[in-house]
C-alpha cells in the first residue's frame, strides 16, 4: 500500500544527505560546450546512472549520442496499470565566465542563508536531485507506485543538438504516459505555480537585394530603390498600429483566451509596472485588448530580432546599399505552426515586395507551440502536490518562451509534458553566482512524493 | 590686344611637352591619405609652384595648412576691370589598391592608344595641368586677358578637412568674380557638357533605444516594444508610395525645373535602360512625375545608408534588442538648406515616434546644394569653348553627388563655381588603371583658351 506519510517522514529525515549529494554532482563541472569538460560530463552522467543503480533501476545506462551521452533508466515494477511517466531533466550546466563576479568558485558549492550557490545548482541539478531524492524516500518506505523513466541528457545547455534523433531512434524505450519535465521553476518562494504552455518559435531571415552592388546615394539616389527603406518598409506593415499582426492567416488556428483562464492569468503577479521595470521601458505596447502577461504569454507576436544593411561604422559613408537584411521570429501559441506562419510570411513578401528588389526568406528554427490540459490528471496530480506543500493553491501560468524538448516529445512520443520544477526568477541561470533556494529543494522533493501519489490516488 | 588664335596654335605646336609635363607631374605619387607619401605630397605642390613661377605669377607659395599645403600664385596684371577667376584644383590623388589589378604600375605613366594610364591622371592632375598649359600659351603669345588666382589643394581625395579653414584665413587673397572648378567631366569624347547645378547633403544618424538592455525575445516579446520594429516604422513612414518624401517642409524650398531646363535634362544620353543596367537592378523607382535623370540630379532625395540592430550574425538568436540605429541621408537640391531637413526630420521624429522608445538624431554631415545661372558670362564662356573647340553645342547637366568646396566657396567668398573638365565616366576614377583621355586632353587645353577670351569678349 502506497505511503505518502512514511516516504515524506523518510526526505525529512534525510535532507542532509540529499544536500550532501546535491554538493556532490554540483562539484562536478560538466560545462557541455567547452570540450575540455567532457570527462567531467561522463563522471556527471556515470554519478547518475550510480544513483539510479542503487535504487534498482533496470536497464541504467550511458547511452551514447552524436554528442554528450543521455542518462536513462527505468523502473516499471508498478504494473501495466500504473501510469508510466518519463521524468526530463539535464546534467549539463553552462560556463562560468565572467568568472571574477562570482564570490566563490562555482564548482565549490556554497550555503549562505537559504540559498546554495554553485553553477548548475538551479539550472537544473538541484531539480534531478530532488527528483532522485523523492524516488528515493518511495523506494526505501512504500514503494514507488508509479512506472518511471529517466531521460537526462548533457546537451541542453548548447540546444540539444542530439537529443531529437535520440528520442526518435528510442521511442519504444521511452514511451510513457506523460513526460515531467523538471526545468521549471514557481514565481516566488511563497508563491507555488505551474506553467501549463509554452509558446513556439518561428525564425526567419530575409534578405532583401536591390542594386547588384553598392552604389553611390549621391549618383544614383533617388532613381534606383533602396533595399534597406524596401526592407523597413516590409517590416513596418507586418504590424498594425494596434499591435496585431498583419501576415495573412497568423491569427487563423490561435486557440482563444477563454474568460476562466484570463481571470486565472490576472492573479499573477506581473503588473503592468512590473513589466515595464523589469524592461527599463517607460511605457509598453502590444496587442490592443490583451495584459501585458497575456501578450507575453498567450498571444503570438514578432519580433525583429536583428537588422543589418550599408555602412554601420562611425561617421558616414554615402552608399545606397546593395542588400538589407532582417532577423525576424514569431513567437507562436497553440495552435499555431512554424509552418503555417511561414507561409504567411512568404505570401506577405510576394504580395507586397516592390519589383525593384529581389528577395530571398530562409527559415531558421521551428518550434510548436505546447500546452497541457489543466483539468488533466498529471496538472491536477502537480496543483494538489504544491498545496499540499505550500498550502496554498498554485497559479497558473503561461511562459512566453519555447522548450523544444517538450515540443519534440509531443511529435515524437506523442505526449504532453507537465513542467514542474522549482527555479526562482532570480536564481541567477546563465548568470554569475547561480544559486538554488534550499527550502525549495526540500520543499520539491516532497511535492514529487505527493506528485507521484496523487497520480494514483 | 587678346589674340586667341596665337594662343592656340601656340597650345597645339607644344602639344607633346604639355604631355611631358604631364608625366612628369602623374610620377609623384602624391598619395594624401598615406603619411608616408608626405614627400611626394610635398614635391607635387612644389613642382606646381614651380610652374607658377616660371610663368610669371606672383606670390606664389606652398602655403601650410594643418594637413598638406595649398598651393597658391596669382596674376592680376589684367587690370582691376577684367574679370578675376579663382582656379581650383588638387594635385592629391586616391590609393592604387589593389595594386595587382593595374596593367602597368600606377606611376609610370602609359600611353595606349588614346589613353594615358596612371594614378591621379584624370582626377585630377589632366585638368590641372591642361589649365596651366592653356595659361602658358597665352602668356606666351598674345597674354593673359584676365586676372587670375590658382588654389591647389593636397587634401581633395581625403574630404578636404582643413581647406574650409583655409578659405576662411584668406578671403582677401582669394577674393574673385566666381571660381572655375576643374574637377569636372563630360558625358562622353563626342558629349561636350556643363555640369550646372551639384546637390548638396545632409546626412544623419539614428538612434532609438527600447529596452534598457537586450531582452529574451521569448519572455518579453509582445509585452514590450521592439526598438527594431519602431525605426523601420519611422523610416516607412519618411516616403510614400509615389517616391515623396513626407518630412514636414521638405519641398518648401525646392526650386521647380522649368520647363526648358527639363528639355534640355531630356537630351542627355541617360535613358530608363542606361540606368537600370548601370545599377544592376530588374526596376527603377523614385518620385512620380520624373525622369531617371531628374530624380538623380535635380530632384531630392532621402537614402538610407546603413541598418544595424541586435543579432546579425549566423543562424538565429531570439534576441529582443535593446537599441536599433540607421544611417539616413538626403541628398538636398536648390534652395533647400541642411539646417531645414534637419529640422524637419527632427520635427517628423518628435510627431511619430512612439511613447515606447527614446531616440537621438545625430547631423553628422552638412552641404549645402550649388547652382550657376546657366545664363551667366562665365557659363556662356564655357558653353561656346566648348562649342568651339568640340564643334557642338554642349550639353546642360546637373550633377547627383555632392563637392563640398563648391559650397564652401559659396558661402565663404560669395561666388559662383563653374564646373568645367574633362573626365569620361569610363576614366576609372578612384579605381586601378585610372585613364586619361588624351584627346580631351588637348582640346582641355583648347577650350580653357577659347573659355578664358570668351570671357572678356
Amino acid at each position: 500500500m502506497p505511503n505518502r506519510e512514511a516516504a515524506i517522514a523518510y526526505a525529512q529525515a534525510h535532507r542532509q544527505q540529499s544536500l550532501d549529494d546535491l554538493k556532490t554532482l554540483t562539484r562536478i563541472p560538466s560545462i557541455s560546450t567547452l570540450p575540455e569538460h567532457r570527462p567531467d560530463i561522463e563522471r556527471a552522467a556515470e554519478w547518475l546512472a550510480a544513483q539510479l543503480q542503487a535504487l534498482g533501476f533496470e536497464r541504467v545506462a550511458v547511452l551514447p549520442t552524436a554528442g554528450h551521452p543521455v542518462v536513462y533508466g527505468q523502473w516499471l515494477k508498478a504494473g501495466p496499470d500504473a501510469p508510466t511517466v518519463l521524468f526530463y531533466g539535464h546534467y549539463d550546466v553552462q560556463p562560468v565566465d565572467p568568472l571574477e563576479l562570482w564570490q566563490s568558485p562555482p564548482f565549490e558549492p556554497r550555503e549562505d542563508g537559504d540559498n546554495l550557490y554553485a553553477r548548475g545548482v538551479s539550472d537544473m541539478k538541484g531539480q534531478v536531485v530532488a527528483h532522485l531524492k523523492a524516488v528515493e524516500a518511495m523506494i526505501r518506505t512504500s514503494g514507488l507506485p508509479i512506472n518511471l523513466k529517466y531521460l537526462i541528457e548533457g546537451e541542453e545547455e548548447i540546444g540539444s543538438p542530439n537529443l531529437e534523433a535520440f528520442i526518435a531512434d528510442h521511442k519504444e524505450l521511452l514511451a510513457c504516459d506523460f513526460c515531467l519535465n523538471g526545468d521549471a521553476g514557481i514565481l516566488a518562494p511563497d508563491l507555488p505555480s505551474i506553467t501549463y504552455a509554452l509558446r513556439g518559435l518561428a525564425y526567419f531571415e530575409i534578405r532583401v537585394q536591390g542594386p547588384a552592388g553598392d552604389l553611390h546615394s549621391g549618383v544614383f539616389g533617388g532613381a534606383v530603390d533602396n533595399p534597406a527603406q524596401v526592407l523597413c518598409q516590409l517590416i513596418a506593415g507586418m504590424r498594425d498600429d494596434q499591435g496585431r499582426i498583419t501576415l495573412p492567416g497568423f491569427y487563423d488556428h490561435v486557440r482563444p483566451l477563454s474568460e476562466e483562464e484570463r481571470a486565472e492569468l490576472a492573479q499573477l503577479p506581473q503588473t503592468e509596472e512590473w513589466w515595464r521595470k523589469q524592461a527599463g521601458v517607460k511605457a509598453l505596447f502590444g496587442e490592443a485588448g490583451y495584459t501585458p502577461l497575456e501578450r507575453a504569454t498567450a498571444r503570438p507576436t514578432l519580433d525583429v530580432n536583428g537588422l543589418l544593411s550599408g555602412f554601420t561604422g562611425k561617421g558616414a559613408k554615402t552608399v545606397l546599399p546593395a542588400r538589407a537584411m532582417a532577423k525576424l521570429s514569431m513567437r507562436l501559441v497553440p495552435d499555431q505552426t512554424p509552418e503555417e506562419v511561414y507561409e504567411g510570411l512568404r505570401a506577405y513578401l510576394e504580395a507586397n515586395a516592390p519589383p525593384t528588389v529581389t528577395w530571398e526568406l530562409d527559415h531558421l528554427v521551428s518550434c510548436r507551440p505546447a500546452i497541457i490540459d489543466r483539468n488533466s490528471p498529471a496538472v491536477q496530480a502537480a496543483s494538489q502536490a504544491l498545496e499540499a506543500v505550500w498550502g496554498k493553491r498554485p497559479l497558473f501560468a503561461r511562459q512566453g518562451g519555447t522548450v523544444p524538448v517538450v515540443a519534440q516529445i509531443k511529435e515524437l512520443l506523442g505526449v504532453d509534458s507537465l513542467m514542474l520544477g522549482f527555479i526562482l526568477p532570480d536564481d541567477n541561470l546563465h548568470a554569475p553566482n547561480e544559486k538554488f533556494h534550499l527550502p525549495n529543494f526540500f520543499r520539491g522533493i516532497e511535492t514529487y512524493i505527493h506528485f507521484t501519489h496523487n497520480l494514483v490516488a
